[in-house]
């Protein structure tokens, strides 16, 4: 795969301390004490650094739009306008004790690399949108990837709609308030035809770093698969209720979790496991507990591997439960997904191009690249993060990998936005 | 040991019915949907609930008072009353999902013993109390018998009152409250010389209703440790942290839990051991646990295997934690104890006297009667409730049961009463 001649200039453009910068000017918008970001969906802290991205973006040109759904979008306009765009992005929304990168990255590095296109004088053939998706990490609105799948259909507007935070508040209530900080924004319609979209993002895992690969081409999502478990026992008396007389369902529990960790247990250590949730009920000291009601998360690159294992969650819970009654409901079953090659290969022909060493990897987490990957051909570029962490106020990424991971992403869209 | 004739008259002027309709109005300061009782500690519940038991009272001139701590009485003066009097008496604050007769039950059965006395014209000698106990529960503060731990300096006075529930509201300010409700009351002493306490309650197990008696005379208290015990890992992605990176504080929890159960097993179902609290951060269900709080209520009749199974404890934790922190923290370490002859003798002669059958019996339940048998001579009466179930809105006794248990109460309190 060759690139035009002037295709490599733009990732020269492409400027790593603006860049930098913008990371750390974009990060006081909901700024913790600890150096993370609180900047959760529809905040009003997201109001503020939505007004700043539009103001760098009309700064080069670009025009700023938004959806019913609360998606921003920044516009460069192709020499062929009719076209299905080219979409770039991510989201700026946080996790409450999030950090600077997690998808902040991925909207300033869409920001620079159509700055670099601009700097470059390259105006590609169809239109480059740089895209903000709405409530991407489904903290404060559950479930996550709100925007993305409301454009794509994946979920009806009005169910995202109807959906309240934790003190009652509506996510209709709180996009109406962020388009009316947005009167001077042309409205945009859900789900228009889309060329494709590449999104950027912290690998939220420690493989790149323990490769020594700034790039990662990812290959795909893995599947997941979520339940929640409800054991039920009955409640007694902890200093006179003889153990053979109770229905403890905080014994059960565990008794369940553990059957199920030795289930999952893989020696490649493929399967992710997580019992992230745990409620005792009445969590009590004294009080022999009536019910336990627990999270399973459950995620596996391979289709066949996921139905499997997740299929044989109801009877370990049964077989372990004991005295008490389990009720296992499945909450989530989305299967893995692999991104189509025509965007892979065009991200490594890039980061080749650019030498810069890159690796295939897949990614553990969910993005709004998932749900715009039935949408339309979709990719995504994996820069490493320290540590692998993420979700975290102390989540960091160095200047040198943001800026490689901005021009393999500037030199892909290009590419992209010029197909016929 | 015999009785004077009057002594006999007195139990003869309980009357059932009273007692059980006293029983159902008291249910209603915090009835739950489901026939139970919520009227935690110091709550506006437990407020209105004790403005009915001085009405009761004064309505057959009992003269009300209060301490600093929150304790409330009911007097009923002797011809002596410059003599230590007897206290009667159990609590009235009631678990979040309680029954009727917890604690009720005791209070209750002493109202109607002092005012069987003023009905069969058979005033005592030394003063009689009826005595509501401030949170014997400790759901809400904790730990609990928090006013009879004042009452005799088992704690001091000023560590309960620095003591906060949940929700950041504090002991000093809720008896302030109580107190402040209660104008009309004047104050007593904490700590005021006593001639003797007998506690009626609900066995709150098993063993009574099996054995087809209506009355035990309990032997004793068996011991009791708690502990609060930490594990702390690392906070992580459930979709992209591998196993073998995690430090997952609920994997651990749930090896040290069950290491713990394996440990305090014993074929004789003699020890109690119950962890009734369990809490985990951020209990997330997509993040791998940081940090995991769970307690551990430990309770046997002997001295000695209540201490060496509590203090192997420690180690038991260290090793099953993994890869986690793990600390554990004793917070109680209250030995067996065992009533006086003294008391016991008398209880079981009104039993015998009254034709009512009685067996000895251990209690497996803390109550606010520890406290005060390192005060003055004290005993406890138990009658059966059903199914041995308590801190249960289904919680039931029957209404003849309640009526024994207040006969014989009052035929002990009343020969208590007349000693020298």
């Amino acid at each position: 795969m060759t690139e035009p001649r002037e295709s490599k200039s733009i990732a020269h453009h492409v400027d790593a301390e603006r860049l930098w910068r913008r990371h750390m000017e974009l990060a006081q918008h909901g700024a913790t004490g600890n150096g993370g970001v609180n900047r959760q969906a529809l905040s009003d802290e997201e109001v503020t650094a939505r007004r700043v991205l539009v103001g760098w973006g009309e700064a080069i040109g670009l025009v700023a739009s938004n959806d019913a759904a609360g998606n921003l979008f920044l516009r460069l306009e192709g020499t062929a306008p009719d076209l299905a765009p080219v979409l770039i992005g991510s989201h700026i929304d946080s996790q409450p004790t999030g950090g600077k990168f997690d998808g902040a990255f991925g909207v300033l590095a869409a920001l620079e690399s159509v700055e670099a296109m601009v700097a470059a004088g390259a105006r590609p053939r169809r239109s480059v949108d740089v895209v903000a998706w709405m409530n991407e990490e489904g903290s404060r609105f559950a479930p996550g990837m709100m925007g993305s799948a409301a454009f794509t259909c994946a979920r009806k507007l009005a169910d995202i709609l109807s959906v309240h935070d934790a003190v009652g508040v509506g996510v209709a209530t709180e996009i109406a308030k962020v388009l009316a900080a947005e009167p001077d924004l042309p409205g945009r319609p859900l789900g228009f035809p889309v060329a494709a979209f590449v999104e950027a993002h912290i690998e939220q895992g420690p493989i790149l770093e323990a490769e020594g690969r700034t790039i990662g081409v990812v290959t795909g999502i893995q599947g997941k698969r979520t339940f929640r478990v409800t054991v039920t026992g009955e409640e007694n008396h902890a200093g006179t209720s003889p153990r053979s007389a109770r229905r403890d369902a905080l014994v059960s529990a565990v008794a369940v979790v553990q059957a199920l960790q030795q289930a999952m247990w893989d020696d490649a250590d493929v399967v992710r496991f997580t019992i992230g949730r745990f409620d005792v009920t009445p969590n009590a000291p004294s009080v022999v507990p009536a019910r336990v009601v627990f999270s399973i998360d459950l995620r596996h690159p391979d289709t066949d591997t996921l139905r499997d294992l997740g299929d044989r969650i109801p009877a370990l819970c049964a077989a372990a439960a004991g005295r008490c009654a389990v009720e296992v409901r499945e909450l989530l079953h989305d299967p893995p997904l692999t991104f189509p090659d025509a965007v892979r290969d065009r991200i490594r022909a890039a980061a080749t191009d650019l030498g810069i060493p890159w690796m295939d990897i897949p990614s553990g987490a969910g993005h709004d690249a998932r749900y715009l990957h039935y949408h339309c051909p979709t990719g995504m570029i994996f820069i490493p993060c320290l540590n692998g962490l993420s979700h975290h106020e102390a989540e960091s990424a160095t200047k040198d990998d943001i800026a490689a991971g901005a021009r393999v992403l500037a030199e892909t869209a290009f590419g992209l936005a010029n197909q016929e």
